[in-house]
């Protein structure tokens, strides 16, 4: 079973609380508040967002990639896990 | 007016795209879709951030800082982008 | 007097410190150091030129944006300012 | 043979490029130079860093990773890699 399978639950919480942040944004907008606290709010979704992808990063490193018994099945992971760090290593 | 008034419509929209990617990682996350599914739709919600939370910060600088007139006024302004910026250069 | 002369002997202590850090990658990759040690180097002077580049567009924001009398300087300053910043916020 | 011992010349060549790159900026700094030209080479010794960092990294995966023929090897590799990748996903 996959880790984001086995970490479901605790995964799932952390979107929906970052679905929380982005309608606080939204609302922030509706009700025209000032832009340092828009600003502030999106500052807060991004270090969320980075926790949560450096969790699923370390869960698929581990499972996919370290436990997997097969070098074709590690390597296929492996060009995933490049393909979402060259996002972040630039 | 503030630019987040002004511009109000059009970064509404934007967020709540954002939110409908939070809602396909949830989706993704409840179907227990492969977890390199996962991590390239949190890759592009960061994009999708970084693009929202960069016309922010530009509409800030400009209107904030650039076109106030008050030194006092463009000194807060300054330091709230710092607090901002600072979470991003590092 | 500019905020980078003003700062010059403490800015040029950290530009040699860094240069200092990169030797330290040449002579590991020289000596054939274990890859992990390298990874780190280089993570290390990432982090140095950091906190540099934040400490310089501190300066430029105080300095060519917030203190500028007029608001052609500021206008000026702020789009060199916001093209370096859209290397760091995307 | 490592991946940074195979590729030896190439990253040399690389690291001695940011090392001239400082001190680029070392001399823009002694020569008083516009602020703004700071900031513009700080950026690019940024660009340089990340892709060489993106370079080690990929490498270290598919070598001490992927390729490693223990899961006890695969797994130290993966915590040297996971303790630089945290520096970047945050």
């Amino acid at each position: 079973m996959s880790h984001t399978v086995r970490e479901k639950a605790k995964l799932l919480a952390r979107v929906r609380r970052m679905k929380g942040q982005m309608e606080a944004v939204e609302r922030a907008l509706e009700a025209e508040a000032e832009c340092g606290e828009v600003m502030q709010l999106l500052a807060s979704i991004r270090g969320a967002l980075a926790g949560l992808t450096g969790e699923v990063i370390e869960g698929h490193l581990h499972e996919h990639i370290v436990h997997a018994q097969s070098e074709t099945e590690r390597n296929q992971a492996a060009d995933e896990l490049m393909s979402v760090l060259r996002t972040y290593v630039r």
